[in-house]
């Protein structure tokens, strides 16, 4: 039997065990040694079983101690709100809705810039950039940099994917400010006025906005906190209408954390294959996995018609500005693109960041976040079993957020002006739509640690939307 | 007599006095207390005067020795090429157009980062940015900017301003990525696909790119090298086609140099008041000014139709990344659009900078700068003195570039690959044109200090392009 039926034989034997209770939440798992004995495996084979479901989310690696059962309190409960699919449409956001969307753009309950401590990768981040202003000699700042970016630092991106599944060669990236201007290079790249793109729903609210500034046209897809965009429902879409381009994050899209599976990914090639779909990956969340980052849509992709868009602003610093896209067959339209309409980015910063990768600080920094976002998503997940029955919530793997299905008569819109008189900047769910669904939805972020502030406004938000 | 009259009389007895040579190039001029005696003026007047000619570029101060007649070889020798007026055609720009356009953004005939040494100004600017990067605590890292930007920045920025005799509040500014990025929200913010927008000809290559990326259609405005673009040709464009908006740059349009004279601006206000314009003011150069810089038309834009583009790339460093928009009616919608399309900019980097201006380093980098691109330019128009006759060239009192017109059976495009090969970078003039005009004609900077290299390849361009 091939290694790869080893480990998937025991890994689906464990999540029996635990969906079955065998195992109950906090309690210890057989040790390595003992599931080696008693199944017949390799310690590798056992590790990687256990190491797949603790990327899922069942389990949690304690050094020196084993495995244990983690926390999945809501996971029975999940939202179950299924977008409608309507007829294509132009965007327009409401002047509340933008108001909203500039407030939230922070993911927090309880904005609070000076609190907290300065992660070490964070102070590495800062000496590496400090380091490369020192360094600087001559008259490197009377030349732009090339639009693509410094050459170093899309060799240490590459690396960075290579670890994921992607080869990429460096010259098949470009850097930009952030992943938000690497989708509108995609989209201004690809589409013209009144085309339309498909996108998830509930989906990236920065995404309608882009849509709506360039005047295309959105067709929302139904899309499940388990498995991301419904591929019946993008099937049926692309029957019914012409679709220049579809935009998801296969890699825990938000609101809810969705990962999308394997054979969805695939699915979603076929169909883009055989509509001449452009497709655009939205992929900043991949280093916020709670397990090994899962591989990019990208790697599938033998059409060349997959642009990925990314960006350290989720994994390391929103302050940094540093995004990159590989622009698949429109790659050499888009570097022109950012040509004329930014020129270039800063050279010296790109180089600080390239080191700072170089060393390996962005790796720790990932593993030490990826602790951290696990025990913040713990304690909101705990919390949230404090609220009603009738309280639903995904169980992410990955991103920022949770995203929360309320009773049908709540009205998380109404209850935002509220929230702000009290200090508490919610997420209203009709956010994350363009057709005004999901209003007793919202969504709340556990990218901030829960200190005692956050958890009292946390605390609050039963009795202001309930 | 009011103060404005008296200097300015003794301004034009100066003038006249220059231009008949009664002080011939290299003399000093009458001693400041001579000329209050000989003339019954104050000193602040006569100061005021001589500072005049002085930012005109007829005179040089040197500390503690008086005013001497300045270098103005070639103004006896302008060009004479003026554009056609051809109808509004939408932009198309070859493949060998880009690739110059890419290779010499640059601005220089050698490009080398690593020669000469890093000016006092660019230390303390790292410095300052360093000093901010080290103060960074808590978790700012994890929240987005504000679109329009640091309010410190923003103040600092209205304050130099305000210095130019422009009264601008910090929230009518905001920050960008340079000034191509400000040039298209600008663009974006206020025409559709198929609009005319009225350009400069010659005149600024990224605008023309601009406008072919955005699908807008260019009508071409014959600009001179003494007082920019023409208003009687606008004012024929402007009654014989619809154009939505105007792009110039009134201080130092490139590649000429040429200054817009006060009449001139208010004749191009009132026609865009009259034609409902939007007006946009390409303001890179202002900083560049071989005297005081020009106040901008901006300030005197009483309809709140100028939308003001500026940057630190060319009196700073083109790597720092950080210009300025102000949008007048459109401001809401600009900083909008910056969100969408970007998001933020980095904080920390504004912190950093707003900190190197209010402590005046800025200042005196402007005014060091300032000396040593007058020797540069100086150096490069003695050594266009040595060319043949019928070479003629632009004078310019600011910008970073001569406008060189040749014989007419020149063609500078055939010379480009020529120069490449002997490693020197040409500015074909067709670059600062949609429609292939101007090719005996081209561009060259002095925004380099001529090192013995550039003096080399400066050498060579007789040979290459006669």
């Amino acid at each position: 039997m091939a290694e790869e039926f080893r480990y998937q034989q025991l890994e689906n034997w464990l999540l029996q065990g635990l969906q079955g209770e065998r195992w109950r939440l906090g309690e210890r798992l057989p040790s390595i040694r003992s599931l080696c004995q008693d199944q017949g495996l390799s310690k590798a084979t056992v590790q990687h079983a256990l190491q797949r479901l603790e990327a899922q989310g069942w389990l949690e690696a304690r050094p020196k101690a084993g495995y244990f059962v983690a926390a999945r309190p809501a996971n029975a409960n999940p939202p179950t709100s299924r977008a409608r699919i309507d007829s294509p449409r132009p965007v327009t956001v409401s002047e509340l809705l933008l108001d909203i969307m500039g407030r939230s753009a922070a993911f927090d309950l309880l904005p609070d810039l000076a609190a907290g401590e300065l992660p070490p990768g964070i102070e590495a981040l800062n000496r590496a950039i400090g380091r490369a202003l020192r360094r600087q000699r001559g008259e490197g700042h009377q030349y732009y940099d090339k639009p693509e970016g410094n050459l170093a630092l899309r060799e240490q991106l590459a690396i960075h994917q290579g670890r994921r599944g992607w080869q990429v060669a460096p010259d098949q990236l470009c850097v930009t400010s952030g992943c938000q201007h690497a989708l509108f290079l995609a989209l201004m790249a690809t589409c013209e006025r009144g085309d339309v793109v498909a996108v998830e729903s509930p989906g990236f609210y920065g995404v309608l906005q882009l849509l709506q500034q360039l005047g295309l046209q959105a067709v929302e897809v139904p899309s499940s906190p388990d498995s991301g965009m419904d591929m019946d429902a993008l099937e049926a879409v692309l029957e019914r209408w012409q679709v220049r381009a579809v935009i998801a994050s296969p890699a825990f899209s938000t609101p809810s954390g969705a990962l999308m599976p394997l054979d969805n990914k695939q699915r979603l090639l076929a169909l883009a294959d055989r509509h001449d779909l452009v497709v655009i990956e939205d992929d900043i969340y991949a280093d916020t996995a709670l397990g090994p980052a899962p591989d990019p849509l990208k790697a599938l992709d033998t059409d060349d018609r997959v642009i990925l868009c990314g960006s350290l602003s989720k994994s390391l610093s929103r302050d940094l500005r540093v995004g990159w896209i590989s622009g698949a067959r429109w790659h050499a339209r888009i570097l022109h693109l950012k040509l004329v309409t930014q020129l270039a980015s800063s050279r010296y910063l790109q180089q600080g960041l390239a080191e700072f990768m170089a060393d390996g600080y962005y790796a720790a920094h990932v593993r030490r976040q990826r602790q951290q976002l696990r025990a913040n998503r713990d304690q909101l997940l705990a919390a949230l079993n404090g609220w009603p029955a009738d309280v639903r919530a995904s169980v992410p793997q990955g991103g920022l957020s949770v995203w929360v299905e309320l009773p049908e008569h709540v009205d998380t819109l109404a209850a935002y002006p509220r929230g702000l008189e009290e200090g508490v900047v919610i997420t209203p769910g009709p956010l994350f739509s363009v057709s005004g669904q999901f209003g007793h939805c919202l969504r709340i972020s556990y990218a901030h640690p829960w200190t005692a502030d956050r958890v009292r406004a946390l605390g609050k938000l039963p009795a202001l939307l309930l």
